[in-house]
Order: structure tokens, then C-alpha cells, then sequence
């Protein structure tokens, strides 16, 4: 059997894993992401935590999650904001001549997505829309049992959905989006403004670094009313854009991971109100909304179901 | 060759036409559409104006596009509002029955944006958004080079996405979607609050039934104030729509139709300035956003076009 690996490469660490069979892996190796040293010093950590993981082995075939839009057919990753130097770096051209080995790239969320697809909540199903919602929003599609990329390999960018021009922008200046209004950062940054505005609130106990998503959560989960006011508004604009994917999918699965899904009914129920006010009946009827089931392994996972379906060999199921 | 006929079914009018290449026809014939007497005398008069365009030559296929969202596979129609009891309807075997051949039914903004894809405005690409904004807004999803339609047939309802909750319903109960937000009947409830708020405008000269979106656009032609703003409003949610479709799918092309773009740049300038605040710059600098070219005839071709992909022989070219 030939030595592939998956790599889920974040801005704080890398974990790289061999691939045991369609979407199972070997243990991972893990390492930090050398941050502020620019690209060829994290393609070095990489390699390393990549032999690490090949316990010596020469390596097949990698395929990497990257956190920022990319073009997987070209290899080229346009922005990433979590790591110093990636914006336009060739980070294909540059695993393949450092590793030696056939390399795919792909955007993490997308690659996350993929997995929840393979071995995860939306198995079995031909169209499938996966959801991220934890500091930002990020999302997958899968149409017609094919990762959709669209021209660019942009395409799947759920979290930039206008939802509220209300609302300000997101971290990438888009007024009102998706991730603007549901996110970690969006709903820290409305009990900002609700501590500012004089609101009473247990949050006003924190320091000012200390509010974020989860500390909103944790206050709603506990009674706070002006948390759970902020959490429910931000369950509803979840829901809202569920509903009009929903609409523009006809999906049999939307499924919901990251860290607000902690919450469970304080974000299921309102996030369920506000799909019956936006979708059709009938695709609504049609889709199970749900949790995603591979929590923060999702990322490797794909890799590890990416690299077995990009350069596997009979030795080893397709996963599709 | 086979005579294959493509129909627009409209809630005034029905339009049939033989198929004479990929996405070309004879002279249609014309009916109107019988209101008030259910599905049978629908489908009689569809069958007449069938075998007036097919010249009494038997019919070997037919496809047709119906106002609603159906289910193309089952040929079951979920509901039609502007036919009277067509809701659960099975169009493909009462016309089957009726006509005598085979029949393929679809959604009329599918087909419309189908026969954009073929022969118009998105003619080349693989990847296109179409969609249409007049009295409502509808639209369909050219992914991968296939008309996509989810698990239900339903997808493609680019009017219901949720744009901006601070808007009325939509006549389908979906507060803020964007048809709620830029359609002719959006318009012209902006304008009715607009009179009804003492706002003054050259609209208040017509009698209220008068107030339409076409109206608000004349008006705003000429420099009428309150109808400019209240028609920019509506091309920023088109194009912040749009704006968000682009990071959904990174198409090739996103073409508008339907009487919102006889405004020419009184749209088109408000609406590409939107999508520049949502799109992210990559996939929005590989999508033009263009007129759609094919006008009112769009569903006839789309309906001819499909009924050649669906039951052309090798004497007609497949369209794709």
C-alpha cells in the first residue's frame, strides 16, 4: 500500500496523518506553525511533521488543508490571512519540490466539508451543504456528489452571504454577511456594544478580551438575558441563510458544526424557527438540518479522504 | 427528423413551437391560457396549440415550462399560482396521456436560464447564474455544465434568499427575501409607503392600482427623487444578492433578465457597486455581470432547447 498523507494545516498548529484506508488515518503528528518567518519556514514544518508521520517512509502522495481561499486546480493559494507570506504563493508547487511527491491542495472548510460528506453527518446523500460557525463562518458545497469549487476554487463561501445590512462588516469588509452577523467575532462584538450602550449584562464582569462567542454563550447558557438575546439573534441569521440555501439547493443535508453548535437547542431552536420563515415547504420537508459529527478532526479527515481519492490506487476504496 | 415541440406555459398565455435545431424553432403558435376551469382545460388547450405548431404532424416530444416549482423527475407539479388547481398536479402524465408522446416538464425561470446558457448570455461557460427580476425574482443554476435542481427539483429559488429582514414578506410569507427586497411588486410597495408617509413624488399623480414597478422605474428615469432612491435600493439588494451568489459559486457569468434591466445603468451601476461590497475580489473579477440576451422568448427556447437535450435524436445537435 503507498504512502499517502493528509495534512490539516492551521494558523497555530499542523497535523499531519497517513492514510489507513478511504477516510481512516494513522495516528497524527503534530507541530506548531512557525508564525512571522514567511512561507518557506512553514513548508519546512510541514515536510517534518510529514516524515514524522510516515515514520520514515517515502511519501506517495500529501494533500493539505490551507485556511484561505485557494485555487485547487492551480495550486496557488490567493489569501491567507492566519499565515505571514501565503497571499499568491504557489504552496503546490513549493510541498511537491520540498516533499518529492505528487501534492493537492484545498481550502480547509471545504476539505472539512468533504469529510462531513465521506464518513461524517452527510454521508449517503448526492447534495449536501456543510456549515461552519465558530470565530468566523466558513462552509463547503457538495452538488451532485462533487466538491463544488466553481471557476475560481473559491466557490462555497457560505459565511459571505449578505444576511443584514443592519449589521457591520466582517473581518473582510463585507457589510452585513453571514459571518458579519453569526459569527464568534460578530456576536462578541454585539455584547460589545450592548456593555457600551450601558446594558445589564453578567458579561460586564469580564475583562474587555475575555467577551467573545463562547463567553456569549456560556452567559446565555446560564440566563443572562442580554446573551441570550445577542446568541438567539445570531441562531436566527443562521437560520435565515439556511433557509435560503434551502431554497437555492434542495439539499438533503445541511449540517452545522463548529463551536456554536455547543449550545445545542439555545441555537438549534431558533435556527430552526427561522428556516420555516424562509424556506419552501417542500425542500424544507426534504432536508434533515443537523449537527456535523467529526468536530475538529473534520480538517484531517478530508485530507486524509482527499489525498486517498486524488492519488490512491486500487489498494484503497474511493471514498465517494 | 422528429418533430419535437417546446411550450411556455404563462398564467395568460401558452406559446408551442417545433424544434427545427439545437435551440432554434418554426413560428410559435399562440393560446391563451383558460383561467378558472382547472388542469383539464389546460391541458386541452396546450394540446391544441401543440398540434397547431406541429402543423398536424404526429408530436414524438414535448417539454414544457410551467410558472412553479415542480419536480422534473416525477413530472409532479408542487404548485402554480397563477393556474388554478395545477398544486400536486401530475402535468407529465395528463399531457403524456392527452398528447401522446413523451413529455419532459421544468420550471419556466430554470428553462429560461437554461436557454441563457445555451444560446444567450451564458452561452460557453460552465458555471452560470441566471436570474430574472421583474414583477418577481426568480433565477436558475447552471453548475458544472448541468441544470442544477436539488434532491426536490425545487433549486435555483434565487428570490428567496433572505436579503434584508427590515423588509416586508414576499407573497410567499419570506420576510426580506430578495424578492421582498427588489422586485416589481417590492417597488412598488416602497412606493405606496412612500405616498402613504406624505413623501412627495411624481407618483402621486397616478391612481393607486397605476403604481407599479414599472412606474417607479419610469419615474426614476425622470429624476423623479423618490423614485431614484427607492429603485437604487432595490438594484443594491440585487447586487448585493449577486454579490453573494459570486462567493457561493464563483461563476463564469451572472445575467439579468426581466423588466428591472430595461433601467439600463440606473440598475447596473447601483447594483455593481453592491456586489463590490460582498463579492470577494478574486471570484468577482473572473464573473462578468451582463444583460440577459434572449428577453421574453428565454422560456419558449428554454423549452425547445430541453426538448431536444431530452429527446433529440442524432439528426439534432445536443445543445450543451
Amino acid at each position: 500500500m503507498s504512502t499517502l498523507v493528509g495534512v490539516d494545516l492551521g494558523g497555530t498548529n499542523i497535523r499531519a496523518a497517513v492514510a489507513t484506508g478511504a477516510y481512516s488515518h494513522a495516528a497524527p503528528a503534530l507541530a506548531a506553525t512557525p508564525g512571522g518567518e514567511g512561507p518557506d519556514s512553514v513548508v519546512e514544518a510541514i515536510a517534518r511533521c510529514v516524515a514524522e508521520a510516515a515514520g520514515g517512509r517515502p511519501v506517495d502522495g500529501l494533500a493539505i488543508g490551507i485556511p484561505g481561499p485557494l485555487d485547487p486546480r492551480r495550486g496557488i493559494v490567493y489569501a491567507a490571512p492566519q499565515l505571514e507570506g501565503w497571499d499568491g504563493f504557489d504552496a503546490r508547487s513549493a510541498l511537491r519540490e520540498r516533499i518529492g511527491c505528487d501534492v493537492a491542495i484545498h481550502n480547509d472548510a471545504n476539505l472539512a466539508g468533504y469529510a462531513e460528506w465521506v464518513a461524517g453527518a452527510g454521508r449517503g446523500t448526492n447534495d449536501f451543504v456543510f456549515i461552519t460557525a465558530s470565530t468566523g463562518v466558513g462552509g463547503a458545497l457538495i452538488l451532485e456528489s462533487e466538491l463544488y469549487v466553481g471557476r475560481t476554487g473559491t466557490a462555497g463561501e457560505i459565511g459571505h452571504l449578505p444576511l443584514s445590512p443592519e449589521y457591520p462588516a466582517c473581518a473582510e469588509g463585507h457589510q452585513g454577511c453571514l459571518e458579519g452577523t453569526a459569527s464568534g467575532i460578530a456576536i462578541a462584538h454585539a455584547a460589545r456594544r450592548a456593555l457600551a450602550a450601558g446594558e445589564r449584562t453578567s458579561l460586564a464582569g469580564l475583562a474587555p478580551a475575555d467577551i467573545n462567542g463562547r463567553a456569549v454563550q456560556d452567559a446565555a447558557k446560564a440566563g443572562d438575558e442580554v446573551a441570550l438575546r445577542i446568541f438567539t439573534a445570531a441562531a436566527r441569521n443562521l437560520g435565515r441563510a439556511v433557509g435560503g440555501l434551502i431554497n437555492l439547493f434542495s439539499p438533503e443535508v445541511v449540517a452545522i458544526g463548529g463551536g456554536l453548535i455547543n449550545a445545542g437547542d439555545l441555537l438549534f431552536r431558533p435556527l430552526l424557527a427561522a428556516v420555516g420563515e424562509i424556506a419552501f415547504a417542500v425542500p424544507a420537508e426534504q432536508c434533515r438540518i443537523i449537527e456535523a459529527e467529526l468536530g475538529t478532526d473534520a480538517g484531517l479527515v478530508g485530507a486524509v479522504a482527499w489525498v486517498v481519492r486524488s492519488f490512491g490506487g486500487p489498494d484503497i476504496d474511493d471514498p465517494r
